[in-house]
């Protein structure tokens, strides 16, 4: 939910809404998408939890808790949807929330401009899954995978996913980026430099001149112009989180670690914080449209330290 | 450094400058004023260290290190100021920072529609200081306080301070608004109550639906027509906050406490974060024009969480 972006631009798109009922279809089936992913998300963190060897395995395995929650109803009554929130605190993942949310509603004028297909028609639909894993080992990697579909008058999807690496690791970097390339690749041969590139300048943190870790993909507006194909992405980059993540968890949760490394894990989630809070669109976004607060600060880490 | 505001309205500014060696021993004299502020600031707080005797008596008392720097400068070759930071990581004050800055400049396009005088003319100057303490003991109140000095084609002076307690604490809410009320209503009947609503407006997190903690007062565009008397003003504020919040730290440290409180203490100064990196203007306004970034976020809590 981005301004438009020179990275956005389709050889297609902007392609016309179809009937109303093939619209409906569209959201239902986006959102049992989204749903069965965070379900299956859950699932394999919770074996990852049950597996632990290292570290805190004295510790119980950490399972997920589920609250769901409602926007409040429009002035004509009218249903604006709302999410579930999955949150675990684990013994390998510190703090890990999976939300879904499935929303309605009118665009504010000062967000229209913005956001397109609303100067005709302020009214949307989002729905979407988002992710944040803040892991206990330093060894382990933070994470983020967001993706989501959006209608107006126009329709797109967006998202993406980016690690972040608390001490620079080439093999998990390398796995991660080759899992996001090949469900980019298998798709359109552009997509994945055009996606890589967008998610390096996404994750920028200006002020500190520093990027927030090992990048990803990111893209968004994305209206190829065939609903099918643009989904099968969508759920395809799905598919390579949830096939490449786990792998890197598992590959480091029973290394041991030190303080010193607890201590630098601390101060990388401090730059973490710092660029959700003054960087991220989808947090200011989130804050500014009244979304619910708990859902959208999930993001930030259990702890943090500016030391 | 803020947007105009209804608060800011005075009865007899804005007042024209005088004569350049007139406005030079100004801008001399308020600099010095802060620097010497930050110097006695600096010996209260060491002497508080001093005087532990309770919860982490075991560890040296701390000790202010002081770090300059300079902007880089302009590209015809003019200084463009730069400043002291003070830095503590002490056994009372877990982190306070007390930043001197003398800066000078010009405003880039987008900056200049905000800020009174520099439509005719884009060059500035700001003399300041800075402080945020963030305390060890969760019965300690976190504090900040600032006061400025800015010259564009108009001069004025700004700033404020404000308490945070962990938890509620009638007395030392009542003490620290005493002081600074005694200091205002010396000067103008109207300021307190002006200011004390300033403050509750700004340090406000929508979000949340929360204020920052107990108040105090903030005031900017302060330009009543006599640079004497505002300046006698903001040197008040300065007394104030030296008189009076050494007496809540003293009043409080030696008391002990619990795990519990002390996480407590952590999740407020996870809002401490949202509002500073979110909100504050003056974060905000250093970071967008270049400022150290280092002093600027050195008012972060050393160690924070979000439960």
């Amino acid at each position: 939910m981005t301004r438009l972006n020179r990275h956005a631009t389709s050889p297609r798109g902007p392609s016309p809404l179809p009937d109303d009922v093939t619209i409906a279809r569209r959201k239902n089936a986006v959102r049992v998408w989204f749903e069965g992913l965070r379900d299956r998300i859950c699932s394999e963190f919770e074996r990852i939890e049950d597996e632990l060897q290292g570290t805190h395995r004295d510790k119980a395995p950490g399972r997920f808790e589920r609250q769901t929650w409602k926007r409040e109803r429009d002035p004509s009554g009218g249903d604006r949807g709302g999410g579930t929130m999955a949150l675990m605190r684990g013994r390998v993942f510190e703090k890990v929330g999976v939300n879904v949310s499935t929303v309605s509603g009118e665009f504010s004028p000062e967000f229209r401009a913005n956001i397109p297909g609303t100067a005709e028609d302020p009214r949307y639909f989002a729905s979407g899954i988002s992710l944040v894993a803040h892991m206990r080992s330093p060894k382990v990697p933070a994470v983020h995978m967001n993706t989501r579909y959006i209608v107006t008058t126009r329709a797109w999807f967006g998202g993406g996913s980016d690690l972040t690496p608390m001490v620079p690791h080439e093999p998990d970097r390398k796995d991660f980026h080759a899992a996001l390339r090949a469900a980019c690749d298998a798709h359109d041969p552009g997509y994945y430099s055009r996606f890589k590139e967008w998610c390096d300048e996404y994750f920028f943190l200006p002020h500190r001149g520093e990027v927030r870790g090992a990048g990803g993909i990111f893209y968004d507006y994305l209206d190829g112009g065939e609903f099918d194909r643009d989904f099968a992405f969508t759920r395809a980059v799905g598919e390579a989180f949830v096939d490449v993540y786990p792998k890197l968890v598992r590959r480091h949760m029973n290394e041991p670690w030190t303080v010193a490394e607890r201590n630098h894990q601390l101060a990388r989630r401090g730059r973490y914080v710092e660029f959700n809070l003054l960087h991220d669109r989808g947090t200011k976004f989130g804050l500014m449209t009244g979304g619910n607060v708990e859902a959208i600060l999930m993001s930030l880490p259990p702890e943090a330290c500016w030391p």
